[in-house]
């Protein structure tokens, strides 16, 4: 069975829900599942539909775009796999995790090459089939390597980046070129511990619970929209060490789990934060 | 302004968000917030919808009877305090969180009284100006123990019983009296140790998580449609009474948030379980 | 049965615990519970031991004493309950929470007083028959209210003061007075959202989980040793009022369990850090 | 530098720490790190030394049980790494997890070999360079399957043997030859859910959390001495299929982290329970 998904993100008005499933009800189409929010702070309406059912997709999207608001965004998704690319540096325990999980089909994407500044993880990338890209940051400028790097990419075309750990700061026109497409771990509670080192921070302040934030990347380093956080309990006598090892564990769910509803096409931004239906 | 609530479960069918919504489009109102859920097994559809505006509530419900398949059930509620009564035994901790909500209004109910086997927290309750009534078990049958509370009860017309540490079990004659409508907070992860001493067994057992359960009552003892679980970690260190402490503290949230959102008419019962639209 | 809690801190050096229990053997006490830890990074230990039997006080410490290092701090505690001051503001759920904590014997302390710069509280106070004193912070500098304040709790001489939800900002010298005997709760998972209004920023930021944190206070706000935190998840349709509507529960959770480990004795403060034997 | 373990379970009598740490002070060892617990229902005493230095541990050992109870066990382990079998039926992510933590030096054990009723993990486990066993159970009878996996085992000789999702029952002689040494990851919270499709029952429960428990496996299923439990929340829309994907995160970290409490001679079994020093 085909199944379709349907996101709308406009201004919000009165009887957009209305409206809209009449569309998908004059088409004859089955809804399996819908979803709706409204920011009241923006008034701004966010909808979600899966739906299935036989349809002509241009009449249906040009009929959808004749009742919405002028500035509505309108996507519809046949629930394909997602393309991506996955970018890391010496770690291997988020880049495992998401090859393993391609592998056996439980990622919703095709890994379509790994990126690293690193040669680590070359071997284990090997044994899984994908290809694996060096590209050494030793001796050249930033702006030269993100060159290098950008070139391999542009040669998949992917839909998402995905750092998995991947731990060079990326130029904002880098980031540009990618807008809400680039998913980041990070090893914090965010805001807790933005930047450098966060679980050695953690253990200097003596914290109690440490955490991971899957997010999407904007220019402002840790500052982008969050998809996913989690956290787990440490004490006195876990070394930054101790808590670097706990934190590995919630770091690749994390980002696993984020993965998994920007694949399926659960998350919206909107004003550097993330509406997801889930 | 005037907040109301929509509930309307039913049997499935295509078309029904934009009917529904052509209903409350039609009559001009404003949805606040509205969420859907479909039970693809027994093709069941749930939705809630809460919106203001002024409108005329029996031209409305009988419009939306008039759309709607014949075995739904719909209503309206307009967004009032409920009224419950509290049944307690001799421990504190619920019945102290819920009566010192009620004093700060944030409660979203009038406790119209507290019933009592024992007179332990009569005190207690004569602080927050609750009626309390004791209603000794001591030397008579259940049958007459329960007749002498329901006749309490009944002076009361309560929308809902909560059993915050209630240690009697009640009678299926009685739970029929107020099916759906009596909440209980039962001091184990259920389905894990049903039944008396709870954490006696987990003790015994040496699990490492305990936790509590709120869920509405029925015939069979602890078997209810579950609305909200909550647990903590524990270990060797632990005794028996200290799983108890430290439980007590997780059966007084999830008391408190399972009421929430039921009073806030969040929760639908079907087949045992609940739909919760959080 | 008499139970004693002896705690220990001192420079670590080879044979401690076997000096220290040769002590304990040698006066035929009965260990109850022994915890140690040893700091390697600053080569600090710490011991607590829970023990009951008939002893002459003076002598064992004369004799622990003779065969610790020379900067060692003992401390021998026979159980008492703790004295305490509880400063607020107009929040209750804290403490209410500790108020009927109190009334039932589970806070390991008695309440002697509350303050607060508001009389908001002053009847739930009286409920419970703890005197309340209304310090009004108007047409007064910080320096007048902060006297009038140490004036009243100059009176009381408590071993502890808990700040639940107070609101106003403490002097260096008014902390100073009480170091490392003031604990407060603040309502964010530190070192997230330091400083004002953290559920409003959570809220701004878009983060999916918030918390509590229970510290001791020092001169610098909010950075004073952590003793417990804990989190609860949120997600986009949380305004800032509900997620401080919810991070309330977690807020009285985090201090109650926070005040039982530090009236227990089992919590040591080093270099901004605690050490927690739980 | 080396460091050793000294682990020690007897019946408790007054003065144990003090004798024993004299004995390992006598010999001028370091102690980096010391946990002792007492049950007091059961009068038993439990103590974890990990230390540091040269010594003669003949000697030692001697040392130590001629000032220990009669009964007593003592265990010296000088940090070796264990080695392990694992077996597996189809599901990939437990044994995926092991693998490569094991290729990354995460695991603290040699994977000996993998054995597998079915063929579905071959080629995985050999990406890892692993020895495979398939070992089908069709046409045969359970003692002959059992007698050909354990004459497998037999040529290992392992210090564990790690059920990770292995979907078989293994009957009480095979327990029996590989006692507290046989590790079970079960997908549920024990003792939620015994038996067999926990997730499909948890379900039809309509419980609002699942979980996973590793545990020691005994002669009654699923009743052996719980090392590790942890979380996550479902809710209405999750069906018995997702809930089963989430589990598996869960599932593979309560996994991997009872096992290094293991490995790390953490774990102490008494009475159908664990006494765990982390």
């Amino acid at each position: 069975m085909n199944t379709h998904i349907l996101s709308i993100h406009c201004p919000d008005e009165r009887g957009l829900v209305y409206k809209i499933t009449n569309v998908i009800f004059s088409h004859d189409l089955n809804i399996i599942r819908n979803d709706e929010f409204v920011d009241k702070d923006f008034t701004q309406f966010f909808m979600r539909t899966e739906f299935s059912g036989e349809f002509k997709s241009e009449v249906f999207i040009e009929e959808l775009t004749a009742i919405l608001p002028v500035a509505s965004k309108v996507k519809l998704t046949s629930n394909h796999r997602k393309n991506i690319i996955i970018m890391a540096t010496k770690e291997y325990h988020c880049l495992s995790d998401l090859l393993v999980r391609h592998k056996f089909n439980d990622l919703h994407a095709n890994i379509l090459a790994v990126i690293s500044n690193y040669s680590v993880l070359e071997e284990l990338t090997s044994k899984f089939d994908i290809p694996f890209y060096r590209v050494d940051s030793a001796d050249i400028s930033r702006e030269q390597h993100e060159e290098a790097t950008l070139k391999i990419i542009g040669q998949f075309d992917p839909d998402f980046i995905v750092l998995a750990k991947y731990m060079k700061i990326l130029s904002p026109a880098f980031i540009a070129r990618y807008s809400n497409r680039i998913i980041n771990i990070h090893h914090s509670f965010l805001p807790a511990f933005v930047g450098a080192k966060p679980y050695h921070r953690a253990y200097e302040r003596g914290v109690k619970i440490i955490g991971a934030t899957a997010h999407f990347v904007n220019e402002d380093l840790d500052e982008g929209p969050i998809i996913a956080q989690s956290v787990i309990s440490v004490d006195h006598t876990d070394s930054a060490k101790e808590m670097a090892r706990s934190g590995r564990d919630v770091e690749k769910n994390v980002l696993a789990h984020s993965l998994k509803l920007v694949f399926n096409e659960q998350v919206f931004v909107f004003r550097n934060k993330t509406i997801i239906f889930d």
